[in-house]
């Protein structure tokens, strides 16, 4: 049997895998979650039919959300990550030695589950002592803080369905009064090349929220829409070009994208993301 | 009518576009050539079954492949492209005030006929008084020369078929030797997903050549397979890093991707290239 999976980045173009298996298909409360095992990319996580990750490029996707933050940061020590169930982003922030609690806030239990179950690479890291799961949304649960973390990650699904509040100015906002005064947000901003015009507008959005620093990068993820993937960084003091880990060791870190020279690369964004996104 | 076409950038994942009309099916003395409208990324060129360009991402790839090495070298005026007859390369190149005459050396004529017609924005400069049109293999072409050109491009197809010479140690030596003394070479060097062991050993031919300077820098073409795209700079005497376009003005080069701070960018590899390369 010839199995292939499909995913339409849009109506008019789609990225298709040879699949070996299908491991699990199932419906949460909240969404549509299936893991199939690709021929080429490993094991798929995909929820409501959107590749969240693939076991071979996930590591991009997973190292360029969290380390342009965490080495910006001068001490790091307590970080939330909102979404991201599956752990990947977690498994990043636990490798800085200065953490001393990493929240995650996941809306959807079983996201976690099946990713312990179907992805051990992945969620390697959920069951650290410095690690904390709540399920709750992230909306709700980052309200309820002020001045209390160092970074916050976002780390969304696309905005339509449960994540479409995490693209919000009242979200931002939360986000920002939770945050302490020397604060990081990152978000996830989709692809330059199809969702510019939601680049634009997260943009706006953090600005207004008074974030004095506000500025993307980005990055190749193979297996998201267009390949060309972004990332909003809001920062209350820190600059992500002139402070970069000056004070820590990368050298602890293992990494296979990032770096501190990588980090100074991908914030000189392509010109007409650069011109998006300008004034 | 829906009608989709297909690529297998691996036997087991694909990237499918829904085509609009096919406006050209032909076979040349040396390939397959088609020319098929899409819905999402305009007019695609099809060489033996392999996506050449598309009309939406195709300013990446060209500027790509030709500014860094353009805005590298003091003052280019001579310079060679091997393959690219579709004119993309030639078109970003003559932007450049300097150049005196660039040479297109493609070995098919009728991918230069097929680019004229159907293509118009990619070949438009195919006609400029500057540049001059050879058919002829550029493996013979470039060993007829010695210390004359300031910049090669090569904008070979994969290495397979006919441009599988150009993959070769010898046809980098009389690139060499074609070259002035402060000549630059740049080579499309396939996706670093896909391709590493192909990357290496371009790497280690170009170091054995004597070039004194070989990098390798990289980019997104979403249309290309995994989405990132790699060059080989190999430079007899400018390195790209530390003199870019020092004395000229990025201004009157009116690109949408390519910028001096892209260019300080693209030279930070991802680590798991750099390390593939390093020593």
């Amino acid at each position: 049997m010839h199995l292939w999976y499909t995913e339409y980045h849009t109506e008019n173009v789609g990225i298709s895998f040879k699949v070996r298996e299908t491991l699990f298909v199932g419906r949460s409360k909240y969404q549509e979650i299936a893991v199939l095992d690709t021929f080429e990319f490993g094991r798929l996580l995909v929820l409501d039919g959107l590749v969240m990750l693939t076991e071979r490029d996930e590591f991009i996707y997973h190292e360029l959300i969290v380390h342009p933050a965490l080495f910006t940061h001068k001490c790091p020590q307590n970080v939330l990550v909102i979404g991201g169930g599956d752990g990947g982003s977690i498994r990043e922030i636990v490798k800085h030695d200065c953490i001393k609690e990493a929240i995650l806030c996941e809306i959807d239990p079983q996201v976690v589950e099946i990713s312990k179950k179907y992805l051990p690479s992945v969620s390697s890291a959920l069951e650290y002592p410095n690690v904390k799961i709540i399920y709750e949304d992230g909306i709700k649960f980052v309200s309820k803080f002020s001045n209390y973390f160092d970074v916050i990650i976002v780390d969304s699904t696309d905005p339509i369905g449960p994540a479409k509040g995490l693209f919000e100015s009242s979200f931002y906002r939360d986000c920002f009064r939770a945050l302490k005064e020397d604060g990081i947000l990152v978000c996830q901003s989709e692809s330059p090349i199809y969702h510019l015009d939601l680049i634009k507008e997260i943009n706006l959005k953090l600005k207004e929220v008074d974030f004095p620093i506000v500025k993307f990068y980005y990055g190749i993820i193979p297996t998201y829409p267009s390949g060309m993937w972004s990332w909003a960084f809001a920062s209350k003091k820190f600059d992500p070009i002139k402070y970069i880990g000056k004070e820590r060791e990368q050298l602890t870190v293992k990494t296979k994208y990032y770096s501190l020279d990588i980090h100074k690369g991908i914030f000189n964004l392509p010109l007409f993301f650069k011109e998006a996104i300008k004034g």
